[in-house]
C-alpha cells in the first residue's frame, strides 16, 4: 500500500518527544544556554528541571523573568506535544506567565511541570507550574497551541 | 532638613534606567546571554534590539519562544520603569505573549518597543511589540507590573 | 461556472458586520442585556458604546468585571471580523483583560475601541481599550482569534 | 483595649462570602442578569452554577463569550476572596480566559469551579474551569488579584 499517511502511522507526539530527549545533549539549544533540560515525558505530563545562574540576571539584580518564562514555555509546549497523534505538529500561539516569587541565581534546581487542560481538534490549552523541591510555587503559566497536520 | 525621603528626591525611573544603560556592557546578564540590549529609553517608550543565534534554538528546529518572551519582558518591564517617580520600584506580576511569526537564527536584528498603556497608583499596564526593520510583527506582549516604594 | 467558492465572492467581514449592525436592534442579545451596542465599524477599527446599570453590579458593590470583559470581548472579536475576507469566519480562542479602574453604574457611556494588531493566515491578534469621553482608560484587552473558511 | 484592628478580628474572607451568599437573592446583580449564582464556598474552592439563555447570545448566533468570561471572573475572584484574612479585601487586576467550546442557550446548567494557585502577601493567582456535568471543559481562566487592607 502506498497511500498510508503519517496521520495514522508513525510515532505519536509522546514517542517523538522521547526520541528527542535522547538527542537533547548533542546540540546547542536554548535549554542548554539557560541551564535547563527536559527530564521526563509521560502520557499526562512533562517535567523540566533547571537552575538559573549569574548568566541569567536582569539589570536590576535578580534573575530575569525570561528564565522562568522560557522553562514554562518549554513545559507548556511539550504538554501539547505529548497529546499529538501521529502526523500532527503544534505551534505555540500565546503564553501567559505569572511571576510569583523572585528567583535567585546558583540555588537548587527548580522543576517545571506541564499538563494538558484541554485538547481540541485544532488547539490545545496547557498549564505549567515552576516549583522548588518543597513545592513552593515560583511561577505559573498557561498557553494556547495550534495543532496542524505535518506538511 | 532631615526628613526628605527618596519619594520626592533622587532620580526618577527614566533617569535610573539611563544610568543603568551606561553600565549594561560591564556585567554578565540575561541580555548578553540572549544577544539583546537596551538601545533607547525615552519618556514614553523604550527600545531593545537583538538577534537570536544558534544558541537560542528549541529542540524542534526554530528559535525558542523564550527568546521573544525575554526581549518582550524586558521592554514591558522597562516601559513601567520609565513611568516611575523617585523612590518607586516595580516588579512584574505577569506577562502575556503572542508568538506571531517563527524567528530564524542569525538573521538581521529585531526591535522590541515597549510603551505604557496605563499608570495607576500601585500598578502599571504596558505593551510591547517585536518587529523587524520593515515593520513586520513577530511577537506582541502585555504585562502588569506592581509599583512599590523602595524599602 | 459552478466552482466559484465563497472564498473570493460575497461580502467581506466588514461588509457582513455592517449588515449585522442594521439588524442589531431587532433581536434579544447579550449586547442589549448589558446595555451596550456596536456604533461604528470601519476598515481599521470598531467602536462599541455602553453604560453599566444597577443590573450589572457584583455582590461587592461595584460593577461586575464581566461587564467590561464583555464589551471588550465584543470589540476584540469584531476587530478580527473586519479583517476577514469573503468566506472567512472567526472564533475567539482566548482573551486577556486588565481591569484598571472600577466602573460605577448609571454614569455616562463608555467607549470600547477595537483594533487589529496582526492578521495571519489562520489567526489574528487584536486589542481593545475601554475609555470614557475624557480618554481615561478603564480596561484593556487583547484577544487571539482563529480564522476558518465558512463550512 | 482600643487598638485592635480588623486585621486580626472579624470574619475572614470565606466567612464574609458565606454571609454574602445568604443575601444574594435579595438584590439585582450581574449574576441574576446572566442567570448564574454562587452555590458553594469552601476553604479551598468555590462553585458557581448557571445556564446561558437567549438573552445572552452574540450577534453571530451563539452564546456571547462574555457569559463564560463573567462566570469565570466570578469564580476567579471568589477563589481569592476565600483566601483573605480578616480585614483584607481584593480587587481583580486581570483575567485571562480561554473559550474552548461554544455554549448553546437553554441547555443544562454549567459549573464554574475556582481554586487558588498561590496566595502571596499582596497578590493572589487563581484559576477556574467551566464544565458541564459530564466534566467536559467549556472554558478556562486564570486571574491575578491584588490584596489590600480594608480602608
Amino acid at each position: 500500500m502506498t497511500d498510508d499517511t503519517n496521520m495514522t502511522h508513525g510515532p505519536n507526539g509522546l514517542e517523538r518527544l522521547r526520541a528527542l530527549m535522547v538527542n537533547l545533549g548533542h546540540s546547542g539549544t536554548m535549554l542548554r544556554t539557560l541551564n535547563m533540560s527536559l527530564v521526563s515525558a509521560e502520557a499526562d505530563h512533562v517535567v523540566f528541571r533547571g537552575a538559573p545562574t549569574a548568566e541569567h540576571m536582569n539589570p536590576f539584580g535578580s534573575v530575569h523573568g525570561g528564565w522562568a518564562s522560557t522553562i514554562l514555555d518549554s513545559a507548556l509546549g511539550c504538554a501539547t506535544q505529548i497529546a499529538l497523534a501521529p502526523g500532527e505538529v503544534f505551534t505555540t500561539l500565546e503564553l501567559k506567565v505569572n511571576l510569583i516569587r523572585a528567583l535567585q541565581p546558583d540555588g537548587p534546581p527548580l522543576t517545571a511541570t506541564g499538563r494538558l487542560i484541554n485538547r481540541g481538534r485544532r488547539t490545545a490549552l496547557t498549564e505549567a507550574t515552576l516549583t522548588d523541591d518543597a513545592g513552593k510555587v515560583y511561577a505559573h503559566g498557561v498557553s494556547t497551541c495550534m495543532i496542524m497536520q505535518d506538511a
